[in-house]
């Protein structure tokens, strides 16, 4: 398998995943939370699929595509370890929807980060809030769902409060 | 049409591309020409898919990931407008694939930009060669062919000497 097969089904698989986390959640009011920015794509692709909910997108280093930037006041900068637990004083259990796109190319140590950063996840979530992951998340409280029809297993997981 | 929709039929293209023109010309000797590295994934791919052929990679400046970048011998550093006609005179008309992907995110410019390069990649091409592009390019004699399936119209071309 090439890079390039790998990542088309990591594409692919992350669309497939939040457009069913997207649809599931579309009756919630609460706040959906973007973690990493990166070139912008995924945002991109939320805010033009969701509906009357507020999208916050935490990420350390904003250098997004020019179409894709948040707009300041919906833009939590600084590392996820801090903006995380910052988020949690404000918005409290009310997130709808939380997608995190946070790893780098070492899988040990994006499975290190997953733990690290899934006990300041998990309190985010509203009751039948969705999160929606590229990589594996160690929850206490969150079920695990089937991948919807497109997603390719192991490129992301879904998990619902 | 969100850029991650668009992200992903570019990508997909490019690959249902790559493997079906790789296929046609598995029987040619010829070397096959990388145009534009960046990360490395096609250029992945290809190292992957092709057997018995020496692949070159024309880029300005090597950025890609440590396992797709090429060693020394195969990667023609330099503005293309300069290391293509130095490739003629080095290889003449041998090449049995040719793929570029040069572009970046402004249409007009790509557009400008593959009138300017097409005549520099043409005589490359050996008889029966074939060219997969992201952009829509400008050749004399060569004949475009039908997409493959699972290629998406706009998003790649080929074309056959
Ligand atoms: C879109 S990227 C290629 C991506 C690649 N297909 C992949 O899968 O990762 C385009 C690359 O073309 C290179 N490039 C653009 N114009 C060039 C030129 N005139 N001469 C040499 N390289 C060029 C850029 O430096 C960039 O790395
Ligand atoms: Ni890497
Ligand atoms: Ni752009």
């Amino acid at each position: 398998m090439s890079r390039l097969d790998l990542f088309i089904d990591r594409m692919v698989s992350q669309r497939a995943c939040l457009d069913f986390a997207i649809a599931q959640t579309a009756a919630m009011p609460g706040p959906v939370f973007e973690l990493g920015l990166g070139n912008g794509r995924t945002y991109h692709h939320m805010r033009e699929k969701i509906e009357g909910r507020d999208i916050y997108v935490f990420e350390r280093a904003i250098a997004s595509h020019p179409d894709s930037t948040p707009a300041a006041e919906f833009a939590l900068l600084g590392d996820v370890m801090e903006t995380l637990p910052a988020a949690l004083e404000r918005f409290g259990p009310t997130a709808s929807l939380i997608h995190a796109d946070l790893g780098g190319h070492n899988r040990a140590k994006n499975d290190a980060f997953a733990r690290r950063v899934s006990p300041l996840i998990e309190p985010l979530l509203a009751e039948g809030g969705l999160m929606v992951s590229s990589d594996r998340m160690y929850f206490e409280g969150l079920q695990e769902l089937p991948l919807p029809e497109g997603a390719v297993e192991g490129r992301c997981f879904i998990y619902r409060k």
